[in-house]
């Protein structure tokens, strides 16, 4: 009766800083993991001998962040997920997920502080890997990138019904928070900041340069690019609310407004997502079960 | 290459109320709507013949409020997904997603007003309606629901290795934010409210009087004990952060303390999940697919 | 230069539990403290010899929830100010705020369990007391009281100038979350639990049963009714967001909406205050500094 | 009875663009208005002939968006303050509060873009105009900026007492999320935009250079500097949570963790607060009352 059942201990917020000379550099994150395997006799008897305590992981989160480092996320990840999974026992798959919190470092007339930083958001980068039997996934991603746009957008010419009342319009705000996950097609020798650094660069050019006629062209356009410049990945999810701008109504008042004055709604909003895969990908395994 | 695709509108805020007489009823919700269907065109060509904005989308959500009504949110929600499956010809799949708010009726001296209340929290019932080709199906539930105990738990005799630093206990505090979906097997001639009352009941008796030796065990006695008394339903899912609440030490200035003074801490939270199915239950086909 | 300047230990989460049988008792409060007082030198020179670290401060709070106790939570909070005023020299002014969680046991078939509950809320209970050399001052309050009236409420013959737009409404829908604010005229003998429900409960009464021309008479009529029913306040200050509830527009569709389906937003919101005083109010002193 | 009261519209979500060329602006602005007057018969008495509806300072507050343009915010919140204590007969004081996004031009192959952006934070710009019959006021900030230094901190020699149990430290992390707002002396001919860059760009040299014994002298040294650079500001405030960083014990472990690797904690924290104001500053008036 029991068909599936996971646990692990979530937000471990980890610092870790390099020493090494005075110029100091930091890595910020937000640990959480995740094990799978054979923990049936704690929940159906409370039996827990097989059971490693969330507290452990914690421990051992803590412990990677020295002990592996935090060069690269993908890389710290990569090690506590197979930790897990090659030495607890009972556990059939191991996942981590990691977000990672960008900091710039101060410049005083110019230069750069050796060890003093200000945060940047509100993206966030993120990664997760599971470590299974059948292999090691690692899906890399951003989240929280708000774009916006003020022309090079439209929405027209679209299905119609008794209930719709919206109005076409040839020229519109596009703005969005994106939440982008791509999972690669392999794992070794990556360079995973160059890698994240033009998906980054690839989301935000073609979110520019597309024009488009509704979002979903501009979530295809990204995605399609993305995965046509970085072979090594092997598919992309993109989820993509539609922040809503309408144009205030200022005729009313004798006043022009030729697209300049907006009023930016929070609720309802669209909600567009899509999923391009490449055709020859390898299998996705439980690379995407939370 | 495009492998899967959704859009809607999410969270429209809809208040309906009842006034036919001086005792006036409230439901407060939160609406999200999505479709699947043969919409790639828009994706790969911003082409939007096949494409039912999601503006229409919330239009509908509000007129099924007075034209449907809102006596319960579930046949509320079917009726809003066959609506878009049925009548909206590139739609395959429509599934609509409802929270709904408890308000409890003032009382003054005793009497109940006609026209007046107050908010109920943080507990959050919820519907998932899909719609398809193959069927229908509906998932209840209930999330943020929080509990506590302040004995009668324990965690002990678990899986040691080298980053193992906890000390066993025999008494501690169990707390945690429940939420729990479950999949109605059929859902035709269902007391909505009756069968999520006595849920809710049940989750409630069994968090209460299972003696727990971890909270993975509480949550399978919650998740059995609703199958066994709900054979309506053919699956439940349970996910419940461990709220951690840690013995404060105050020896250290001489104070006694049994289990009486505790630090309800944020970050990081154990993370527990269970799914339980009946053996012979229907399949869930898309039920689950957010 | 230096002109104003406090510090203390913010969000302390204390949980208490009572024990003495099986039937057990909690109390579960946020708990923040401030410091004022002759702190120059920590601020101009870094020293830090008149300094009591906020992490002692926190120690504090967690040891008084066992030595002084929280059967009340007004008890716990002029015990703490009154100790950090009283035995650390240079303290000339303490502030503990205290907000408070309900918590409501739960029933199993009508009978209520021992040591277990269920969160209640949004609503959540304060107190903020303020222990100087003038006195004790202690102000109660509600905040996140969430409440809703369907009919009884219009709001017309305003003010029209060139930007007004607003039809006037002889029926709308009123709702606000509350925050409510007393301050005590004297705090020796008060059964605090029993204001607190009486404050409440006049609160919901009055926005219940007044016919409400405005929020701003809404607000008035529920503090004067506060003042009069309990003579130990000298004063009152409440605020409320005016959560609008817009018609939805059903014509459109050949549906009538006869005040039954409303959108409810999100911002902008109206926002009003008031405060109310008794003419023979004692000084307020630094009550309300936070 | 009636001793102060206040009403207004809080959070217009104003997005202002500048298009009179292929390379458009972007101003973002969350805008709250606020009156004092003459308006006690609408408490006392329900009467709402001399209150302007919050919907009509909506409309106002995004017709100013145009008609003013949001060139600078500091002049849009003037204007727009200005308007209704000098329009609105029963007004006697106008408050507008504004918040500031940041948005950063999207660049590609080192070329920004016409017209699209990339949302920066989590700081915020804020602004908050006092316009009353005794002048103007003008208050300016910043909030959220989040600041980290991973060496350059102590704390120790601090007062001592039964319950104090911190073991002092003499290189700790420093970390805070700073709101500071500085009032100005006069606002005429002011180069706002230089002027916040130069007390930013202060606020964060400060944080970077002062050897910190403790984080309120790091808050004075950077008030005083801001009050020295700038000679038009009369006074500034400012707030900071110590946000904590926890050495993570590694020992246990057999790991050795030289500063390098800790647990970000969320709740408690310390809370320091200062404000700095010029011996021949002008007076306050009613500038800081929200």
């Amino acid at each position: 009766m029991l068909t599936d059942n996971r646990y692990g201990k979530a937000e471990n917020r980890v610092v870790r800083f390099y020493k090494e000379n005075a110029r100091h550099e930091i890595r910020d994150v937000n640990v959480t993991t995740t094990l799978r395997g054979d923990f049936e006799a704690a929940y159906t008897e409370g039996d827990q001998r097989q059971v490693l305590p969330t507290d452990t992981q914690k421990n051992t989160a803590f412990a990677f962040a020295k002990k592996v480092g935090l060069d690269t996320v993908e890389d710290y990840a990569i090690a506590l997920a197979r930790h897990f999974h090659e030495t607890v026992e009972p556990v059939s798959s191991a996942r981590v997920d990691v977000e990672s919190y960008g900091w710039q470092r101060v410049s005083i007339n110019g230069a750069e502080h050796d060890h003093t930083w200000v945060r940047q958001g509100p993206e966030v980068r993120t990664v997760a890997v599971t470590a299974a039997d059948a292999g090691t996934w690692l899906i890399g991603g951003i989240k929280d990138l708000v774009l916006l746009k003020s022309t090079g957008s439209e929405f027209a010419d679209f299905l119609v019904d008794e209930y719709t009342t919206l109005a076409p319009t040839n020229d519109r705000v596009l703005a969005t928070s994106l939440d982008v996950h791509w999972r690669f097609g392999e794992i070794d020798g990556i360079d995973w900041d160059e890698v994240f650094a033009g998906i980054r660069a690839t989301l935000l050019e073609l979110f520019a340069t597309t024009y488009s006629r509704a979002l979903q062209q501009t979530l295809y356009a990204m995605g399609s690019a993305v995965l046509e410049r970085f072979p090594v990945l092997a598919e992309i999810r993109l989820s993509a609310p539609n922040k809503h701008h309408f144009d205030y109504d200022l005729d009313r008042f004798d006043i022009e407004n030729k697209g300049e004055v907006f009023w930016a709604a929070d609720r309802p909003y669209g909600s567009i997502h899509a999923t391009l895969q490449r055709a020859d990908a390898p299998d996705a395994g439980t690379a995407w079960s939370a």
